[in-house]
């Protein structure tokens, strides 16, 4: 007999959410989340560093499947087409089943400044990670603005995904297309 | 004869920046800050919340002057030519002279995750607030992409401008060709 509990991190995750949900997140103690979820706060502390991280929980994992997507692009593939082949091979963390918490979890981190901020951590990280896979297709500043112009690309994939019917890859699609339909013509004669 | 001083601003913010670069950010008190200024405490928190704001200084009003440059560009240039002209109008904070202030104070802020957490949210700020502007020009989904495209481009700017040599205004267009490029050739036939 084992107190090891295979999906601690999960409930963890969701006894979390619903607290935030229902009672606010200053308000939420890790006991408090702990007790919900069944499990005591030492556990809790094995999974998370703090009340913030719960709520983040896979992002970096997210990062990285992102990362190693882009760098297994085709070789000529532009470097934005490349990022839309790594957007594209995380579309399993993001079903219709998993709308409704995303939904709760952005309404959530959106009200509170210290969850934006570690959100913005997180999205800071994703962009460094698509800088340094895009290092192999173009020069420093252009993986750069790649990396910059990717992250801003998965905002809005994410978002769309958030608040709208559709699948992700077919949003990722059309966020590409946008983007490019923004940029392409510049220098166009006023008329 | 009065005690106020019209330039206490400007001498708390290089007296900061000194001490965070001799010191060490963490090591620097407001009361250092304030004694190698010749001020006191009480006036830098008359002018600054805290020791990470003084590095900050001027950034809310350079976001207003992007955004209201953005909102004022021709009815018909495209968001992301709005988005240049909004960067280029900020030209005057990016001079020269301020080089290697800026280079200096761009370290320090790398190193501190707190001050790199500050800084992410003005950027976001900047992004909330180009998006608000280019409402006005697009569809919500669009000005949310292309502000966070426009903010991709003043973070490229401003990087090119703290490496190299060259004047913010052509960095800022050359950055707007590039992101051009990376983007144009969509769906490209494969070779």
């Amino acid at each position: 007999m084992t107190r090891w509990s295979p999906d601690a991190r999960r409930r963890l995750r969701e006894a979390a959410l619903d607290l935030y949900a229902a009672i606010g997140y200053e308000e939420t103690t890790v006991a408090a989340i702990a007790a919900r979820a069944g499990l005591t706060e030492r556990t809790f502390f094995r999974h998370f560093s703090d009340k913030r991280e719960v709520l983040f929980d896979g992002s970096d994992e997210l990062n990285q499947r992102v990362a190693d997507a882009v760098a297994a692009a085709p070789r000529d593939a532009l470097p934005l087409d490349a990022v839309v082949a790594g957007i594209a091979a995380v579309g399993a963390f993001f079903t219709r089943e998993r709308r409704p918490d995303a939904r709760l979890r952005r309404k959530i981190i959106s009200t509170h400044g210290a969850l934006r901020e570690r959100e913005l951590m997180k999205l800071e990280a994703l962009g460094d990670a698509l800088e340094a896979v895009l290092r192999a297709r173009s020069s420093r500043e252009l993986a750069r603005l790649a990396a910059e112009a990717g992250v801003a690309m998965f905002r809005e994939t994410f978002d769309r995904w958030v608040e709208r019917d559709g699948d992700w890859l077919s949003i990722a699609k059309g966020v590409r297309r946008d983007l490019g339909d923004l940029t392409a013509s510049s220098n166009r004669p006023s008329h």
